[in-house]
């Protein structure tokens, strides 16, 4: 007999990504921003390094102090995490009993749907249109059973982003939207927690990483706004020092420095609109992005050969292919298949043209 | 109705320790190490910092060869954890369904407790004699029942440590002994993970940290060790990069450190003994300690007046009472109250002693 909970003996054992520790490759697979943190952030985790035999402020004061004034909100709406993930794990445990519906967009992260069965929960993929919008007629009975409804906005692997009319319309009559925005400073005109500031705002979380616009993957530092109440049992499931010196002390000099995230922000952005209009030019079918990637298919589907290719070239993109994700089609019709590219330096994305230059 | 679990909502808010941010406090209440971590880890997270903006290595795999070489086991002995916090929910979330027994001695660590109700198991406390050993009989019957039998060895907060006599009759007949060794180092021999290797070891895991013998509280950085096929299924609720770039970094080079930390060590163990005798002389009854604490009763049982005294001249201490902990007694006697105090520095242990002798 199992030692384990039968969830965990369910459960896929994890295939970590491709995250080669050499140099010498463009890697262009996990939507890390290319350019390098905040100098601030730096010096700030080099002076808390001298104090690494103390424990660290178990409430994450002055970088939940500063994410509060970003967003113009009290310290008590903001949860500090151990990046997003942590997030999303303290959302489950928060929220989902045995039984309970977890609903999320499909194709979308996969994470979700792994950490609502480790809780037990009853996942649901909502079924999305072709082009990527919401079908509500179709989810609504879905919704209305949800506990947790978690939608990434900007939506990966699309990048496109919905509009405050379509979140709303996703919120369950009794349970709790979950707005993952890991992406949200890319979008053209970012949010600013607007959805929370109404009465629906008291079901709504957002959550956010420092990973992606702030150069900060490595570091490990996510944080959810919402309503105090919802903190406050969030807070519950919380370790008490999930958040270690040093990433607090980066990260709240990373948030206080919003000119050089914002500097870095525009060049992604700028780089990003040339590589979708090459992209295209090069015959890829490439999404409108509203985040550090692009998706981009091609009729022909062979995306798995361009990958293997590039992947020859030390070019290293995403590969991604969502099975049984078109309503009422069937086998490889009901595919969703094709390659999610980060948004790197100029130079990066030149040399990842260059050798789809050659394969084509 | 409550949006929460049922779990979240008998759990009582979380109340930080006190973390005095600002200096001039004698910290001698949450057993940090008082010397500096090595300065190799503080030249691997200087080096580590400049690659913030990737992820880390989500296998850990430079930081698992050091804990293994260290113990004598392979890599997949080792899971790699945000804190000895992070380990405990992690076992959890691994091992526990709704209703199943959770066991740890009492008087301890409080935590376990805590993680076991939002889990939804059913925790039951395993009294101890008087002298902190085993009545193994008065236990017999919830070990027997248990999925999981939580031992800090040494334990808290009366510093003792059992041996593995004691620790393999608490090994529960179909579940998992985890022992929590976060004092580890401190002990006159300590332990090398000699339980893990006969065939009952296939059902017993060990914890450590980095925060106490390596100096490294700040950094939240402990780990596993247990046979492969229980690390297999832990690693399934584990966040793909729960351990961030500079902790990796940090952790590894303190690791393959090991005369910095045994020198650190032997400061530590040196004072403690000066300073349980000098406390026996003053009046309290101090325990023989194979940690960084020692616990300090009197029986004027004026614990209270002593830690406000100590406070009031800015020496921190833990005050730690624990009701119903006496089995048989009722009320006041059954009460084991009393207090912890971290072995700090010489100079440190010196102030605390001259208050100690003011109040007196």
């Amino acid at each position: 007999m199992s030692l384990f909970r039968p969830a965990i003996d369910r459960t896929d054992a994890y295939l970590p990504g491709e995250q080669p520790q050499e140099a010498g490759w463009v890697k262009l697979n996990t939507n890390e921003n290319p350019y390098p943190p905040s100098p601030r952030a730096l010096e700030a985790i080099a002076a808390a390094s001298q104090r690494l035999h103390v424990y660290p402020d178990p409430l994450a004061t002055g970088f939940r102090r500063a994410v509060a004034e970003l967003f113009q909100v009290d310290p008590d709406w903001i949860l500090p995490a151990n990046g997003s993930d942590e997030n999303l794990t303290m959302l489950m445990r928060t929220f989902i009993e045995p039984g309970d519906v977890v609903d999320a967009p499909y194709p979308s992260y996969i994470l979700y749907e792994t950490l609502a069965g480790l809780q037990d929960g009853t996942f649901r993929r909502l079924p999305l249109n072709a082009d990527w919008s919401w079908n509500h007629a179709a989810v609504g009975e879905s919704i209305d059973a949800a506990k947790l409804v978690i939608v990434p906005n900007p939506n990966s692997p699309s990048g496109n982003r919905w509009d405050d009319g379509d979140l709303l319309r996703l919120l369950p009559p009794r349970g709790v939207l979950v707005v993952d925005e890991a992406y949200g400073d890319f979008c053209d005109v970012p949010h600013r927690m607007e959805l929370l500031r109404g009465e629906d705002g008291k079901r709504i979380i957002v959550t956010r990483t420092l990973s992606k616009s702030y150069s900060l993957a490595g570091l490990r530092l996510g944080f959810a706004v919402a309503h105090p109440d919802l903190i406050a049992g969030m807070r519950k499931v919380k370790d008490s020092y999930n958040c270690d010196a040093l990433s607090l002390a980066g990260g709240e000099a990373a948030i206080r420095d919003q000119a050089w995230m914002l500097e870095n922000r525009g060049r992604i952005l700028a780089t990003r609109t040339r590589m979708t209009e090459t992209l295209r030019s090069m015959g890829f079918e490439a999404l409108d992005s509203q985040a550090n990637f692009v998706w981009a298919t091609r009729a022909a589907g062979d995306h798995r050969a361009i990958y293997d290719f590039l992947k020859s070239r030390k070019v290293l993109v995403r590969l991604m292919r969502f099975p049984d994700a078109r309503p009422g089609l069937t086998g490889d019709a009901a595919v969703v298949e094709g390659l999610r590219i980060t948004v790197g330096t100029d130079e990066q994305v030149d040399r990842l043209l260059a050798v789809l230059a050659e394969y084509a």
